[in-house]
């Protein structure tokens, strides 16, 4: 598409800077390779080829994806070595298969005896065998044998015992970096994952199952590694392509690393309850990240002040609006309340001064949740150098 | 396509029941018929053109849009009489002024001064006036000149005065029915939007404007009119061809009336902290409700006895689980957290019986809000008689 202004984009719009994107995934890509360790970037944040390009380095091979849809997009794509990291579901047995049939690796996750007993009940074609990886679960509290279980070590011998079946691997993911807050415990966290992964390593290995690689991730952990994760075989975080405000207060990235906004425009005036509105609504935001931060479900872009986490934390704003200089943040608006398609906005306190914000002027929204928002998009406004560069299309669906 | 077993769906699906939605459908066009105001549906919950045509009852005319994208989509199929009722975003003035050269008839709504400029600065071709709305706010909070500031008729009388520009009606949202909870509160927030307009009209032909139509609308207060909503023009209702949980505790409609669910399957067992997860993230359900009601986003289809409002709003659980018999509620499960493609359930008390809810079996969830779960699927499957007999698949963005 030729190249165009953001201020002539229909809004609201969801803005991807593309600078940003490939930096973030520069510097995650060089901080594995220095570890020795491979990075299996997930998709789930963005869903386009595009982005999986750039996270790849243009190999298009070794992706994480968490639907089905997903992995059938990608290898259409040209994509392959494509990890479905989800606990297989027992209606996608034969969708997976075959995918595992038409790609050269394609590679389910198992938690469970039964899924298992699905997967042998349906034996691969073209002389293929089923990739495997045992899920565990390293006090993350969501998919997995917990690793402590007795389950954990018998499931991994009938898998590695299982004809036309590989353990290919075990794989954790360490959600629970998310209620983190800053460096030190997000690094508590990825160290205790991965002593928790590396100890069960040990236990296949005294167990004679030895081969199987091991992965943790998300992005807090591989934002800031702990040294140990050099052991690891794979990493598989997704969000930190675009990062958002929810990282930024976990603490794996400043604001300004954040490549995404959702692009909003004044549509009303009400003086006489002391609000305006904005065209962005929940089908633009999403609802993530409600009573999650003091700054509500986004931070406005523009004040370089107010960027800072202390004072985010420190706040009790909604939103921070963009102003040319520095003001009160007491004089700031906050979004009170969104619907489908209007977001309400009112003065902390004060009147609301309108000739700041004229009907029809734009506003710069980071989201607290990147994923959550990129979500609502059908399509994507990649930005360079403040021109509209190019537009991405997401797949959606399971 | 051929008609498929609601049990061979991949999940999570959103489904539709047919016959519900006709006879929601059904039921509102009558009650506004016998009443003699024109309905004109709204069709932002579901936008599709499958389900525009049985709001219409096939004759693809007179309907209610949120986006201009909406418009488009409709237009493109064939469908006119088009109120885009959102108050006139500045980006979108040309292409309102396209639909408006393209169609018999395309309304916008106006509720600033600069909105009515902009029309007034983008003249029609082929000899088309635009057809403007005053919105008007009658203490509903939301756009719209509110009701009572001399502004409302001083804009009213601008539009009606502009060359080019006709006065085609005023316009009111009474969402505030969204707070009510029982038939008495929704008809007292219906009467009193019902007053404000019909007093505002009468402003308007003191003032020598004769001839404007005059709409108020919400599913609560068009499920329940008042008498004197008989002496309007048109009504705008939307969400009533789906209905959905928040309707039913508003007063709206029993449970029996919601037209869509959420079909979702158990993915894993995890007895070392008692509970399962479903295929059912926010990508599938959306994160609307959080917090709303006891039972949390969704109700489970199945209980006859759980589908009372009263045992909803005493229950303290998040979601009903569908179980063949009747057991005590403190037994029943509640999905504690969702994330992505999530849903983390977990009993009350006690401890889950995993015998009841085997890996791969369904279940149905009632959504909390029916637009903001429709508006997390590219396509919804379509049940009669137990059967899949069509695909719809709804418009997106702006």
């Amino acid at each position: 598409m030729l190249s165009k202004r953001v201020g002539d984009l229909c809004t609201p719009a969801f803005l991807v800077d593309l600078e940003k994107v490939k930096q973030n995934a520069r510097v995650m890509q060089e901080r594995f390779q220095k570890m020795g360790v491979q990075l299996r970037p997930h998709m789930k944040t963005h869903k386009t080829v595009e982005c999986g390009d750039i996270m790849t380095g243009g190999s298009r091979c070794c992706i994480t994806v968490s639907t089905v849809a997903e992995a059938t997009f990608y290898a259409d794509h040209g994509f392959d070595d494509i990890l479905y990291a989800y606990p297989l579901p027992l209606d996608k047995v034969e969708r997976c298969a075959q995918l595992s049939e038409r790609l050269s690796l394609f590679h389910v996750l198992v938690d469970s005896t039964a899924a298992l007993h699905a997967l042998r009940q349906r034996p691969l074609q073209g002389g293929k065998i089923w990739r495997v990886w045992l899920k565990l679960d390293c006090d993350n509290g969501r998919a997995g044998v917990l690793y402590s279980e007795p389950l954990a070590l018998l499931l991994a011998k009938d898998i590695w015992q299982s004809e036309r079946v590989e353990l290919t691997g075990v794989y954790a993911h360490c959600g629970n970096t998310y209620h983190c807050s800053g460096v030190e415990q997000i690094q508590a966290i990825a160290q205790q994952t991965t002593t928790l992964i590396l100890q069960f390593m040990e236990k296949l290995k005294d167990a004679g199952i030895d081969g199987p690689k091991c992965s943790i991730g998300s992005t807090p952990s591989c934002s800031h590694p702990v040294p140990d994760m050099a052991v690891l075989s794979e990493v598989h975080p997704g969000n930190y392509v675009f990062y958002d405000v929810q990282q930024s207060l976990i603490g794996s990235c400043s604001l300004d690393d954040v490549a995404v906004r959702v692009l909003t425009r004044v549509i009303g005036h009400y003086p006489h309850r002391n609000q305006l509105l904005v065209d962005c609504g929940w089908t633009a935001l999403s609802l993530d990240g409600h009573g999650r931060l003091p700054s509500g479900y986004a931070v406005i872009e523009g004040h370089p002040d107010l960027r800072s986490e202390s004072q985010l934390s420190a706040s009790s704003l909604l939103i921070y609006w963009y102003v040319p200089f520095p003001i009160s943040p007491l004089h700031f608006p906050r979004l009170v309340s969104m619907t489908q398609e209007h977001g309400r906005v009112e003065p902390v306190s004060g009147n609301l001064d309108y000739s700041k914000f004229p009907l029809g002027s734009a506003l710069s929204l980071i989201p607290y949740h990147a994923c959550a928002t990129a979500a609502m998009h059908p399509v994507y406004f990649v930005l360079s150098e403040g021109a509209v560069v190019d537009t991405w299309k997401p797949t959606r669906g399971w």
